[in-house]
């Protein structure tokens, strides 16, 4: 058994951590840290828990959360956060993984740049940990991240581009100007926190796009997709919110490079992703729906090149909350210890 | 291990036990029977199971299906087809539970009532198994239960109404006119078939009650809480169908008898509920909603007695696909097994 | 051509009064308030209504909104601020209609009991004008309000118990005792101030009972049909909230009166209502639901008495957000101002 | 005023322009005609239009709606029905407007062509009459729908892209090759008929690309674009359903011309829709939801460049069933018969 501290434990990417730790043969969790309701119980605070999590919340900065016997700290935190306490985790011999764009960038420059998007402040607080922090995509970075003390777990919006441009961009099936992500994404990616755009009577019924100007997970698939293609690559980034709770849909677009149709393309997303148990790969004849990801661990590719125009098309769905988030969490946390990839992952979802 | 064949595989109560039993660590899945898609594989009819079961469908009444190793039949399936195949199961020795109200009852007068409520067939095909049959809602009916080789599944609004209910009525806390059941469903309690008034643009932003003439379920909430008085009970009973998936929220309403308040009805409450471990009672100072419940086995009642107006009041919350139908029958069959009652079923489900 | 002034325009009783007002061939609006975003036009606070209403928001306190000319006022505002403002109004020779409690009761000791229930300043501000003020429910009160200055215009959850029971209660055909409401409400009936109960992921796919102890609308409803019965009633009643965006169906019960059966409950209904255009009774044949009255400002009521178990049925379906706020108040502006009833109401609502 | 009588009458096509003729000032409706329900009031199959219209269903070819008094037919049909239609009704004097492809096309060889793409009869039953069509965007082509006997609808997604594409075309703003349609739908876009991917437990918190081999909207969007280019034009269309009612945003894309930029591109729509009072050209700094055009025949367009990648993007909102249909057919009625484009069109929606 291995023992896992959480912080952030009261967000949504807390919970789902929470949830698959819990069902997980291997993982303990010891401690819970958040940044209100200190001092309760988390199923005071959520409920559903009652009984299968009733672990009282501490400060993350308390001696009882510093003391709590853990061999990995999971900082399902937002942006700022995860920076603050990853050195002394380290320190005390314990391996960290970050939901943030903390640990996602190895520069301070690049970080610097990342806080730019969000308004965030540019200096990094621990500079020096940078370098050594691998990018938690467990199917482009799977090696790294099993002898890595400190990942920084991928965005969700990221995921899904990263996962359906991969195997082009890899092999050079498309064409490296004008790919288009186009990213369709339930509610529940926004956090918990209440805003007027996610209020119910405004949200129910109403899609939109939002930060055109430029959402910052557009680095991170940036940076990703130029080391895959040995050159830089950038791309036009559209975030959009559906009604729903749970589920990102993307579909990305780009120039079909010469000479390559749906048969090719097909081939080779079929190749690159051989292994992967968590990336299925399907062509237009099968229909494909969030649904069939809601609540697991799995990316589902549509590869579907409109070969009449040219145009490269994948569809990548995901469950924004597990490979999102807490799943890939999860499957990081296997690799880093040495458990199998998919331990804790491999049961079925509920339908409906 | 335990072998389980499941008849009615592609609907959606066959598709909630066949997640559970996926997950669970001593039943084993031999075989699959619907009456459609025939020959496919499960997973190419919900695509969502890929991986996770791939079992081909069968047709039930096909020599594969009947050969087929099993210990235990779960009849997955609509009123009037348990009765034709549980003779045969039983004979060759498997424990079988049905779904549907084809068990619920064991005399055929009483089933024929059934019947004529949602215009079915009267007369019983096997009436000479129903006095040998076991309504499987555990909390009332335990020990029973453990010994049973055929047991009738409840109704999902019954199980919400009689958890509700069952302390009240045993104790004489309320009188016995006037008994009020205000239930409220989700759309999945309609289960696949697609129908106008669950075509999405028509329940979208709506909600209704239905058959206002009278209810099947009313039956078997009648029959039991009549057992439990030791005397004859009757219930008006309102079924609603509101705009979310899952979810049953019972408002159950009566005249509190002399004496009795919101102090006692508590008590009484959680005295009768202390060995269930699916049950929790709670008072009106912790909110609850169907999403606590939400892709789990548990009940949870609010207990709210109206002493104002002398009302009895009790807000039973439940999923109607797990504890109103897949989770009840697992819980039936760890007991039919000599299983713990909650193996399986002991993990956290998923939130938001 | 009559001019009228709104305060709270920017929530969603406002909004609601100005769409109406907009396309009602008498009603000209002539200036806005609200406590937030003021200097803006409204549009630019609600960009749909851009083109069609680009008023600014003003101040209610400030000289401009005082000045502007109107015959009318609306508050639709949260309790304690019409009270504030009725005082100036009416001097000033205009009607006034509040949306909130402050003028439901004619006494201050009544007042302070309601305010008692939403933790408010039990002292009413100007108490000398609450025995002028009408209780703006048009079916029960529409004389009255002809001639009416000061109107308060009814709870929602009020108008669709009040509508649902007042046939039976003036009638004498159910028991005075034991009376339920049991009330569902889409969730624009809580504003549009984003809360985390209401935040989308929290509440897609999840309904609660809320306010158990006294939801605050009781007590109108309870004063009214205590003047329909000539004497005392009380009813238990359960808000609860669904996820939709408009809509409330309120489930009423009580036991039938000796002899009273469906025809006779039903005839009763149909002449009770015989002259009210926003009143459709029916019986159970006809399948009712939310939907058929979103958007509109009817009332549609199922009567199914229950007469196998001598109870009283009773189903209320409404638009929390027209019959039950902003169309109840232009009904009552064109009955204030001597237009036809349903004036401005009268079109088709969109479907779906 | 004009008469008007409407084929199809029950599906979500004609009780949308029933709800907007009835509000309408100038138009009357005589007849309705629909293949099912025949005899029925339409209030008996749509209980929300109880009073509001009440006429009885007729079949399309009975003599009775043959002889009804109109001088237009809206065929809100289904592809195929409309041209078994056209010829008697234009022979009798009366203008038609057709909601299906049947006269969107001005030669048998596209219609041909189209039909193939929805798996129907390629031959034409009246070729006669497509010379004379007249496709009805208002926007792209009003005066000669001014004019116009016979006037092809355009489809609910056409008009999202063609209202979201015209000016960049016809301006040579953007590169002829490359462009995409990235379009999502509310549910009500598939019509009123259940099928298993609308079902409501199927819909709700799910969301997919369909049609990827090629929807049939595509031609029209096409054959309009390349009329504005004066060149071939051709777009790759993924068409996706989201889980709401009502609403399509499309998100249009392609490669910037040189030189072009966000404040040129912007400048150039707001000139082109400077006349057009349903089209609302934005830039990104105001907030755009599909709530802010549901209810209303209004489109929003967002233009947000994006310079740094050099991909031309415009995001596109309608109300599928109002402009991206009955809406769109009551401002080509309100143009066939000299009436102000927006009359009975000039409304506010109702929010939220």
């Amino acid at each position: 058994m291995t023992s896992v501290k959480i912080v952030g434990a009261t967000g949504y990417g807390g919970l789902g951590i929470i949830e698959i730790l819990l069902r997980h043969p291997e993982f303990k969790i010891t401690a819970l840290a958040a940044s209100q309701e200190i001092g309760k119980p988390i199923s005071a605070v959520w409920p559903y828990l009652e009984g299968y999590c009733d672990l009282p919340i501490l400060s993350a900065g308390s001696p009882e959360f510093a003391a709590a016997e853990a061999e990995a700290v999971v900082s399902a935190t937002p942006d700022g956060v995860g920076q603050l306490l990853a050195g002394r985790e380290l320190a005390a011999g314990r391996r960290f993984l970050d939901y943030s764009g903390d640990f996602r960038f190895n520069s301070p420059a690049l970080y610097a740049k990342y806080a730019g998007r969000i308004a965030g402040d540019p200096v990094h607080k621990t500079p020096e940990l940078l370098p050594g922090a691998v990018y938690g995509l467990s199917e482009l970075h799977r090696d790294e991240i099993r002898g890595a003390r400190l990942v920084g777990n991928p965005g969700c919006f990221a995921v899904s581009c990263l996962l359906g441009l991969a195997p082009a961009i890899r092999h050079g099936l498309i064409r490296p100007e004008g790919i288009i992500c186009d990213c369709k994404s339930g509610v529940s990616g926004a956090g918990k926190k209440p805003v007027p755009a996610h209020h119910f009577p405004e949200r129910y019924g109403s899609m939109n796009a939002y930060r055109l100007s430029g959402h910052q997970h557009v680095m991170e698939i940036e940076r990703e997709l130029s080391l895959l293609a040995g050159r830089d690559i950038r791309v036009a980034f559209t975030p959009q919110v559906v009604p729903m709770c749970r589920g990102i849909m993307s579909c990305l677009y780009g120039g079909l490079s010469d000479g390559v149709g749906q048969k090719k393309l097909l081939a080779a997303y079929r190749d690159f992703y051989a292994k992967d148990v968590f990336v299925l790969v399907k062509d237009a004849s099968r229909p494909v729906a969030t649904a069939d990801v809601r609540g697991g661990n799995r990316c589902l590719l549509t590869v579907a090149a409109d070969e009449r125009t040219g145009v490269f098309r994948v569809v990548s769905h995901i469950d924004n909350l597990v490979k999102g988030q807490a799943g890939s969490a999860a499957q990081n946390l296997n690799l880093m210890f040495g458990y199998p990839e998919d331990l804790g992952l491999d049961g079925p979802p509920q339908h409906p």
